[in-house]
């Protein structure tokens, strides 16, 4: 049964209800996976393989019994240790919580047990979710990091140790490490999901994500998580329940692209720009170029005094008793976020509906904007954790954004095309990344 | 066809369907009275009878010829002069902007002309919808404030020279002259309404609100004016077509009260505590008084620095260029505004959460708050505007609220009773809220 761990969380839902395999079966196929790969990727802070066994024959004695089964009976799920779970700790990446962050299921987890998910095991975050890397490596590559801060999320997706993992991102942590691992990582437009339970950097920035190695199954995770909260004020009531047939149906016509380089495009390695321009000569029927005004980059600042002063505000307990067991990066945000002005944070916030509008109305003429994910393939080395530079717009905009894993270096290690959709129209977002999988892999099959 | 200016929107809208009166009767009507009170009340910025009488004759033609017609077909509506017209002056209460705020139309206005309303003028607000006050009267006594910063609208519903009329809402813009000129004030939950196109002061506190004679006459504008708009980050999708038929509704059961007592309920004037406490008598079967325990005074200070921080921002060229032609209390709101820390704005903005949380758990067991809606009836003199103090909470919590004109004192002028309800439950806020109207008039008369 070890190949069950090759299936997408659609496959095993599907297999499940059928009577294919059990809920056992995957989860042993999971478990032997772990056993091989866990010791060198380290995705997992907690993974207990009995209490996941006992669930999955607990998933499968209910199924028997006759009793109602939700959408993703006995789907496994990684779960980033920054959410809350009643029956597993809760670390953030960090000694200062004592594993005790929140006793209480975040919505997420909530959301995900109702729909009959298996909540596999807490996956490796950086500290507090921010720069400071916790011990996971690159699937591909052991010597080269996975990207953070959703580091284990990734990997353990990337690395069949489970089909679909939940993280979040309030600046590059969902896409980046989707990106270095080669995986599908989806941020959904700001207000889709609730946050409750869920340790807070930044009320403005914070979303939660999703990683998955399909479309269907970022469709059939984003059904069960989608929703208003009344504990999260930014979440607003949201139909989807068609999701994931939208995102499987073909266009009515091909799809327009922008292909948008902001100054950051200088930072891109130069490998990975031959890689995107061969990309972009490839599909160009389907693409425009567009460089970005210079004011664009105004945002990086915007952003980074949202994100400072939000987090000088979060962690402010943590700052005055333990400052000396923060990691450097995040001490020295906390202490710029400790100075700002009122007038410059209210300035950055009123400048995210500036931005968007013009957003707005490139979604008049095109489906979809293509950026790079990241700078190029995971860097090497484990102390950091790579540059989250060209997620930043995005989280600042909370623009729905996918990294699709769609190139490769010559290494052989991934590269991510980030696709990035008008607000609140992420179920046509993910039927045109749909689109362009299908389209780059037909191709590709074409060209060899 | 004098009477006409009696009707309430509701009902010119049928009548004109039905053919018993053309929308140039209306309009006739609702100039002579004009042409009565005008003089005194001064409720208009911009009022062109001329213009006003073509409008509704071209509504009539448009309607001879059976071209389509909207729910608001002649219904002549005033709009407070901080909302962009196309076709008239914006001077936002001040000779700074020089009549041209903007040129176009504000979402609100293009929603309303979409559904056959007639723009019949703009009515006066005060200094840039602060303190300082414009030239409006109250109707019922002309020595005595209307209210502010809705002044004009308030008063022109209140003399029934527009049915129903458009104000906004930063503190207590519409519930405040509501209250003091006698009628229905409306305040929806943040994020239902589009800000595009309205003087800005606050992303985070401005409401767009709604004055009427009826609660189907609120029904009936908010159904077309609710709805999402991108550029307005703020909006959510919102379906409410059935608003209409559900604010009309016999509620399942008799609503639950909380009468809310906050440290502000001191500052009630004496007569007006009397009134109040023998409303809650009367009433007692339905209601529960609430002492609010002593942390709710905080939320004065945070609604302050967010107020002011904000004005900051939006007003920065105004006071820069011309901080001597700015009233008094503005330049000293925006001077303190200039001073805060980002860490004090945060606060201020995370703790809107921390005291909703608490409300939701009140309306698992109640369907309303109760408070009054100002410290009494509108005070005398016309330099000042009164005290939005009763109001601030539900604006710095973005919960849906009305005045209801209820009560008055013994010189007969009116006193508004504040209901607040869960944000989002907008519908059954006003189903409530005429459940209560029916019950007092009701009761009213059985006591006579």
């Amino acid at each position: 049964m070890k190949d069950l761990c090759f299936l997408s969380a659609s496959e095993i839902a599907k297999g499940v209800i059928a009577g294919e395999f059990s809920c056992e079966d995957v989860a042993k196929s999971l478990i032997a996976r772990a056993d091989e790969f866990e010791k060198t990727v380290k995705a997992w802070e907690f993974l207990d393989k009995d209490f996941v066994l006992q669930k999955a024959i607990d998933a499968d004695d209910q199924r028997k019994l006759g009793r109602p089964t939700g959408p993703l009976h006995g789907v496994p799920i990684g779960i980033k240790d920054i959410f809350g779970t009643n029956d597993m700790p809760t670390r953030c990446g960090t000694n200062l919580v004592g594993g005790a962050h929140t006793k209480n299921d975040a919505q997420v987890v909530t959301s995900l047990r109702n729909s009959g998910g298996l909540i596999m095991g807490k996956t490796v975050t950086t500290e507090f979710a921010y720069f400071d890397p916790g011990k996971t490596t690159n699937p591909h590559d052991e010597t080269r990091t996975p990207g953070g801060s959703s580091s284990g999320s990734a990997a353990a997706v990337a690395s069949y140790m489970c089909p679909v993992a939940i993280g979040s991102q309030t600046n590059g942590s969902v896409l980046r490490p989707a990106s270095y691992c080669g995986v599908i990582g989806y941020k959904p437009t700001y207000g889709l999901v609730s946050r409750k339970g869920v340790l807070k950097q930044s009320h403005l920035l914070d979303h939660i994500g999703i990683f998955a190695r399909t479309i269907e199954d970022i469709a059939l995770i984003s059904r069960e998580i989608y929703g208003q909260d009344q504990e999260d004020i930014s979440t607003i009531p949201y139909a989807a329940s068609n999701i994931i047939d939208v995102c499987k149906e073909e266009p009515p016509f091909d799809p327009k692209f922008v292909f948008f380089k902001t100054s950051k495009w200088k930072n891109v390695d130069k490998e990975s720009v031959k890689i995107f321009e061969s990309f972009i000569k490839k599909y160009s029927k389907y693409i425009e170029v567009v460089d970005a005004p210079s004011y664009f980059d105004d945002i990086f600042r915007y952003h980074q005094i949202i994100h400072e002063t939000d987090m000088a505000y979060a962690f402010s307990d943590y700052y005055k008793k333990s400052k000396n067991k923060l990691g450097k990066k995040l001490v020295e945000a906390i202490e710029r976020g400790m100075k700002y002005k009122s007038q410059e944070y209210v300035e950055a916030c009123e400048n995210q509906s500036y931005y968007y509008k013009l957003f707005h109305e490139v979604f008049h003429d095109y489906h979809a904007v293509l950026t790079p994910a990241t700078t190029g393939a995971a860097p090497k080395g484990l102390k950091q954790t790579g540059s989250p530079e060209f997620c930043t717009i995005w989280t600042y905009l909370g623009m729905p954004a996918l990294s699709l894993p769609l190139l490769e270096d010559k290494n052989g290690m991934p590269l991510g095309i980030q696709i990035v959709g008008e607000k609140f129209d992420d179920s046509r977002l993910l039927r045109t990344s749909n689109w362009l999988i299908n389209k780059v892999k037909g191709t590709n099959k074409n060209d060899n």
